[in-house]
């Protein structure tokens, strides 16, 4: 019965997704009269709203209660039993049922273990104790939507009291951000700048660089620092920045980095989808200095031809509450192909690396999602496994536009690594005004992964009737290591009609690969990848 | 003066491409007054349609008399002087005027000369003789109608009449070709077998296999066959194939081999290109057998990080008349990593190489567009160039669809190497009989260049409203060296309606780079890697 009602939750949970844009939110699920509650013959009814811990924006649209008049959420709280902290400790498994405290309350969440968006097993390290450490992490559970339909759940109080509230696990943030970007998500940090600034150079300025973090940024003392390598077949080795920099060669290397949430807003005006609302400037190129990660890997041992060793895995000093880092892994191939530039870079633009860029030593996998760029490196891992993280073994991936949260399978689609040819319209500015026929300047942005040289970009001001062949920008760099965007200019003429005028680009890579049209085809759940034709609107009107 | 008009030739005969598919043909010019013809005070105006001698398919229009009404192009030969054929064979420079005879007729070119499609270099191989000899070789000259045109440049008779006709250079062509193959020139052979052929299984039989042949297939006595290595900075090594097979490992490489003109046809729908009309069968998947091309190029003594050398060249025992052989290259990293596994092939499917597919000895260069998979190899040149062969530097390269012949510059896109994602849908066959709701099984082949893995196929029935993510079957290959395609099987369900239902389809590669909707955005004026979603058309009706 309660698999059936679970699974009734997720599907209800899926169509509250598609319906409603307020509804952005991880899941929701009703709650079960749990064994506490019918002990007391009160029915609990309430919904509960989760979320994927990865930095998805959030806020709860009022769906439920607008389509679901019915029992109020609020109980009467202090007809319910007290629970010592052994109490609730006792209650860590579906058998023992799994009960948390938040504040001086009690819950028995065992229905929600097994459809928690954000996955059972970091829900289960709440498992017996208080989950307000974890939403303090995790801040986007805490908006009073949320905490109301918690108390759905709610079987009792905590003897005591309310614990202290934990510490602020962002206090340490970074406070010298440029007060430009575009805040997504405060906690933790995820900013973009203005897509117009994105068009000033080549090398992106590090303070406008995108900030993407999954959890607070770690502080960490440069002359403690040490990055472990250990794993199958090669000697451990913990290396200081100092020794680093002593025993490997340093190598420059121009890459433009890319979230592979960027462009997720082009996906929302199709249909729901998970994740913060990036615009399109999730993106950026810098000039990456630090010792190849292959000369390391071979330094500890590591035999190219190694059997069973099929990735390599990073770790950073990023962790939640419980200590899980966060973690992500490449192909061991690309890991050790000096072709393929892999770094442990300590620096960004001819600077040390800042905290938000993952000081003082992150990866830089050029051609390859962000999110395999691990900040504040500790630990590399050479493995026949990819990290068993969510970043990597969830997160990442792209399913059908057809593959709901009710049918997906992670495991059928691959981690993100190589990303597909994209490129943004920066300027001008949607709905800018022109007269009919003005020659109008329009810039941008194009890249590929895998190394792939973006060829071509064009343009169009007519529905795609004419196309325009912009003018490209970009550092030179070697075939199949073009890992630097290429900035585009391109003069098109508004129609003589005036009225709103659509400008669209696409841009083609080396492999002739294009960009897709329109990106209901390409949407996906988790809205990743979005690489559709850019467009923008703006008016042509005459001058008054 | 000629200037200008060759140049208004150039657009009028654009033009004329754009208007009428029946002038698929190379290009046409308006004939300028010769100096001969002026002497004798009459005016040649005529058209003269070339080609590209890459086994375009060909066929004139009637556009130019049906716009231009005008002088007709029958002239009086027998008023025309007489000249000997040394006296045309002073006539090599557009100085002393370019000249050629065909049959008994002289003929004055040389405002031809610059705007010949299949490039100057190629017609100059023929001043101050005969062109009988090419014309032979590219039989696409060889219409009533670009004969005709020819007349136009008419300025005199040889001297002794028409010399012997020359001998059939593809009568030594293989005659066992497998009879249901499709032909889509038959001189060179260009064939592809019935779409519904491809999807019996992963390994195409090798009689299936499409056919593409620039010139006559060469017949190479094996004893005799040696291979020649040198250029830049290497030994010059010639190994006999005993001598390839006792010294070098044997490697086998499945791989897919694809022209870059398949599914050209889906772009005449959209507006004429030029190039052989191929539907979507002008790809294979075949194992492949031979020693690693890297390896041979290091027994030469070929330093991987040799400054100076980028590409490596191939040529092919097949030549024209003049002795120019098929040639390419492909870049130097590419030849010399063991990841990329490019070889040099005497075998496919477990035999020897057949004489159409490359006997004895072949280039195979997975990933990669089949024209760089040079047949019957006879030398193999490392370089600092691409090799320069216009199938290197002009034929196999894409545009804006706005560039067309007259804008067209050919040096500012890259010869096509690693393809793009692709796709096809085998069956049904287009018009199929179905009833309303059936289920009808969709299958096909799905492939991407650079070893990218193709992760999905979704197929819908209903324009995009619901996608059918399609059962894959392949062949277990590693992550980034993908090199066959994959078949695909879905079953989709048609629309309860009675009428035409569109079936279209999409693949996904490890990249996430996906197919383009439409062939328009993508349409280049040589027509290559046409990749957008393949869509046939069926019919449901209620059973009678």
């Amino acid at each position: 019965m309660r698999r059936c009602v679970a699974s009734l939750n997720r599907r209800v949970w899926a169509e509250s997704c598609r319906r409603d844009r307020a509804w952005r939110v991880g899941a929701c699920a009703r709650a079960l009269t749990t064994d506490a509650a019918r002990e007391q013959g009160a029915t609990a009814r309430a919904w509960w709203a989760g979320s994927l811990a990865v930095g998805a924006s959030f806020g709860l649209g009022a769906w439920y209660l607008a389509t679901h008049p019915g029992p109020a959420l609020a109980k009467d709280v202090s007809s319910l039993p007290e629970y010592s902290k052994e109490e609730v400790a006792k209650h860590r498994t579906p058998e023992d049922r799994v009960w948390v405290t938040y504040k001086e309350g009690v819950y028995d969440i065992t229905d929600w273990v097994d459809i928690h968006p954000g996955g059972k097993a970091r829900l289960m390290m709440a498992a017996g104790s208080a989950i307000d450490p974890f939403w303090s992490m995790y801040q986007q559970h805490n908006t009073q939507q949320v905490r109301d339909i918690l108390e759905g759940y709610r079987i009792g109080s905590l003897e005591g009291g309310a614990p202290p509230p934990p510490e602020d696990p962002y206090a340490d943030d970074p406070k010298d951000r440029l007060p430009a970007l575009i805040v997504r998500s405060a906690r933790p940090m995820n900013a973009e700048p203005p897509r117009e600034l994105l068009t000033g150079s080549v090398i992106t300025p590090t303070e406008v660089f995108y900030i993407r973090n999954h959890l607070p940024v770690p502080r960490i003392d440069e002359a403690q620092y040490s990055l472990r390598i250990e794993g199958q077949g090669i000697k451990t080795l913990d290396l200081s920045l100092d020794r680093l920099k002593a025993e490997f060669r340093k190598h420059t290397v121009t890459a433009t980095v890319q979230c592979s949430g960027n462009r997720r807003n082009d996906f929302y005006a199709v249909k729901d989808v998970k994740g913060l609302e990036w615009g399109g400037a999730a993106i950026g190129t810098a000039v990456w200095g630090g010792v190849r990660l292959g000369e390391v890997l071979q330094a500890a041992g590591l035999d190219p031809g190694a059997e069973g060793v099929r990735h390599v895995q990073f770790f950073g000093a990023d962790a939640d509450g419980a200590g899980q880092a966060y973690a992500a892994s490449i192909p061991v191939h690309r890991a050790l192909d000096p072709r393929a530039d892999v770094l442990l870079a300590y620096e960004m633009n001819g600077a040390p690396l800042t905290r938000d860029h993952g000081a003082p030593l992150r990866v830089i996998v050029p051609g390859t999602a962000g999110c395999r760029s691990v900040k504040w490196v500790t630990k590399v891992v050479p493995s026949g496994e990819e990290a068993d993280s969510l970043w990597q073994r969830r997160d990442y991936k792209a399913f059908s536009p057809s593959v709901g949260w009710d049918e997906v399978d992670w495991d059928s689609a691959p981690a993100i690594q190589a990303m597909p040819v994209t490129s943004l319209i920066c300027e001008p500015a949607p709905g800018a005004r022109v007269e009919p026929e003005d020659l109008v300047t329009v810039k941008g942005y194009a890249w590929s992964g895998g190394g792939n040289r973006v060829i071509r970009v064009d343009v169009t001001a007519d529905g795609g009737a004419t196309w325009h062949t912009a003018e490209l920008e970009g550092v030179e760099q070697e075939e199949g290591r073009n890992w630097a965007w290429v900035l585009w200019s391109a003069e098109v003429e508004v129609p003589g009609t005036p009225g709103e005028v659509e400008i669209a680009a696409k841009a083609t890579d080396a492999s002739y690969n294009t960009q897709p049209e329109a990106p209901g085809p390409i949407w996906n759940l988790r809205g990743v990848n979005c690489n559709s034709w850019p467009r923008i609107r703006i008016v042509a009107e005459e001058a008054q």
